[in-house]
């Protein structure tokens, strides 16, 4: 088992991360950029060192000073949470040549899932659904128009190397097309150094829909369920419920085989998310990206399996076999969790960072709260908005809704503007509560006031 | 279904009432003492009343302002929560007359097991296990003499009225009978204005364990397992855990089908908890006592069965048939409570009351909070010392402890002496990790500093 373990990462996954370590017994070590210095899982772990200055690439990205201070703290693993370094396979290999444990899959998996061309051919061969598109990255924009004219528009131009949101864009016709390659290459090339693109038929009535895997270094591997998380602004998740009001169960039944099928075909180890598109359109889904790491929505998961994935991730990179067979997972109850942000969603979602006032997180049964401030702390515009994680959890859908609207209600932060008021606007959302949208649903009504 | 409730309580039993409620979309009035108008409950609910000053008698027990209250109110029901007035007929008849529900039992069940010894014989007609006892109330010193001397001594003196650890005193021999039943008798008068007492046989060996019920209007009755309340401090409970480390299946089993025996003797509704001694020489079960109301320590069966016992007491107040059959319970995991006091354990637990200068409650997974009080919030003298109740649940009861202390490090409280330390000493003590102690647990080790 695992000694000692070093969070590169911040925020509310970095105390995250830690409550688990600590749990089974594990010694932890936090690290911390400058501005960071009072952050909270700084103060939970056992020991924190600073790795550098505000800015990410020179901290909580700066792979050097974190497997130095790894070594010298004689840590045995590195979690890299998710964000950061998570998906970066170079990290994964210096990790295992400073013979210290990286929890996540190896870098051969990380690699073939993180080039999103190499993905799909990856799936496709498994014999997971993929949408049409390019067959790999484009050559030239002859090619694109090609391409585009016979699986027709609108298509996505998408960077290999892009992810989370950044590197995608929609052309509806062969000019936007043209121009649209050549931004998203540049974008790329700024972004991810790799400017290549592919493309894919862009299917607009749409949700989205992830499962959750578990897998071993014996050829072991489980699923845990879908998350939907439909409810997007600008690719952005902010809501997350588990399971999808959208799906029948025999449609369930299929994404989670195809998914233990594609996690199988990458012989993946520890927690992983295969992410799909499920067309409302033709009702049918398919493979969309897949996640090597722990997500922000994982604890909806967690809160209808009663299963603890952070720790999970720690016993199989101790090299633990899965404790756990498909047949002995049991889904109870319905879960959903709400971003909240340190944003106006009144003025555009414009980001307001400074003191927190007064903090005081809702209680009471069925809910969790994942959170890495308290009164006083400073939200510093370095870093993402997101304040705290409430996830709620009930007999069923209305339960959990209901729930997560007294949470919210009683959720009490002051000094700076969150997103609860716009939470609040979407839970009471008729056709939030029908359960019937697709990822437009924020493009379709205004949520704010 | 109840439209708008009355909590006629405070602290975190309140605030837990309202939860439920607005979950249930009931609107809420709160009530308070003079001394209470900045309490949480009050902040909470959708209005507040002030009932009188802070010493409970004029306010908290003040009938006839809580009832003024609810009339001119339009509230529909009142919830007592447990303790002042939860267990009190005459005040269920009040409300009955007023045509607002009680949420609780018939005054009548209220009556015949808040009568202990009236208690134990319908117990014993219904086929349920007492101990060795005098038959109803003892009548004048030789009686008592006589009975205890058949039974065998250490004896049990008990005030019919008592409970809650109240009005309880052992004899060792004849002397310690004598004297013994005189001053609880003067004392039984003076706390409930009736000093009748009764004999039993005093367990030296046993557990606390006790069963939870749910009944309705319709004679349906089931139960949600079992609670271990065996760490006690001068009869008062410190921590809670379901299921039992003590007993065997086979025990749990006869410990249920016995207590919807008696939950059915008395035509039982709402949520009740029948406490049972279990004599771990003889390894057999006797009743103890039966509380008509929740209680304190109800959330660890809330964890484990995923419902929510308030809603249910609402549900069966409005007249709602019980939704779920016996089959329809199933028990997931372990959970364990440990309640919270401003007192200082090393101080022969004197209470500590004061300003709470900081307050972060512990978060994350399977950690559940219910408390009343806030950075700023002043704890006043006038009422008990409970500042928070800490559940943790795991897949088995070592993950519930560990998270339990994972939780209680977190947990930060500033201003006032806390018992957390001596949670943590207790939870870390072998015995306790051991699962296998008696009541007499904190008499046997000391855990203070």
């Amino acid at each position: 088992m695992i000694q000692k373990l070093l969070i590169a990462n911040r925020g509310e996954i970095a105390v995250r991360i830690i409550r688990s370590a600590k749990e089974l017994g594990i010694k932890t070590v936090a690290v911390f950029s400058e501005v960071d210095r009072e952050a909270l899982h700084v103060q939970m772990a056992d020991e924190a060192h600073c790795i550098g200055p505000a800015t990410a690439k020179d901290s909580y990205l700066n792979t050097i000073n974190l497997i130095s201070v790894a070594v010298l703290t004689q840590c045995d693993a590195i979690h890299p949470g998710y964000g950061f370094l998570a998906e970066n396979a170079d990290f994964a290999e210096l990790c295992k040549e400073c013979n210290i444990k990286f929890i996540g899959p190896s870098a051969e998996t990380i690699r073939k899932m993180g080039a999103k061309d190499v993905a799909r051919e990856t799936m496709m061969s498994a014999g997971v659904p993929i949408t049409l598109g390019s067959n790999g990255t484009i050559k030239n924009i002859d090619e694109a128009v090609k391409v585009a004219s016979n699986i027709g528009y609108p298509v996505i131009i998408k960077a290999t190397a892009g992810g989370g949101g950044k590197g995608i864009r929609i052309a509806q016709n062969e000019q936007e097309l043209i121009e649209g390659i050549r931004i998203t290459q540049q974008e790329a090339e700024a972004a991810f150094g790799d400017p290549d693109v592919y493309l894919e038929k862009f299917i607009t009535d749409f949700r989205h829909i992830e499962v959750q895997i578990l897998g071993d270094n014996y050829g072991n591997v489980i699923h845990l369920g879908e998350r939907d998380c439909t409810i997007q602004r600008r690719l952005q998740k902010l809501v997350e419920e588990t399971p999808s009001p959208g799906i029948n169960n025999k449609i369930r039944e299929k994404l989670a085989n195809i998914s233990i099928k594609a996690a199988r075909a990458v012989e993946y180890s520890g927690a992983g998310t295969i992410e799909f598109i499920y067309d409302l359109q033709e009702q049918k889904f398919y493979f969309m990206e897949m996640n090597t790491r722990i997500q922000v929505e994982h604890p909806v998961t967690e809160m209808v399996t009663n299963i603890d994935i952070v720790k999970e991730q720690i016993r199989i990179a101790s090299g633990e076999k899965l404790r756990y067979r498909q047949e002995d997972i049991s889904f109870t109850g319905w879960a959903i969790e709400c971003r909240i942000n340190a944003e106006n969603p009144n003025k555009n979602f414009m980001p307001s960072p400074g003191i927190i006032k007064t903090y005081l997180p809702p209680g009471g049964g069925g809910v969790r709260v994942d959170s890495a401030v308290y009164s006083g702390y400073t939200i510093s515009p370095y870093y993402d908005s997101m304040v705290a994680k409430v996830i709620t959890v009930g007999e069923n859908r209305q339960e959990a809704v209901d729930r997560m609207k007294r949470a919210l209600n009683e959720f009490l932060i002051t000094g700076v503007e969150t997103t609860i008021p716009f939470h609040l606007n979407l839970l009471n959302h008729e056709t939030f509560v029908s359960g019937n949208f697709n990822t437009r649903f924020l493009d379709l009504y205004n949520l704010t006031t």
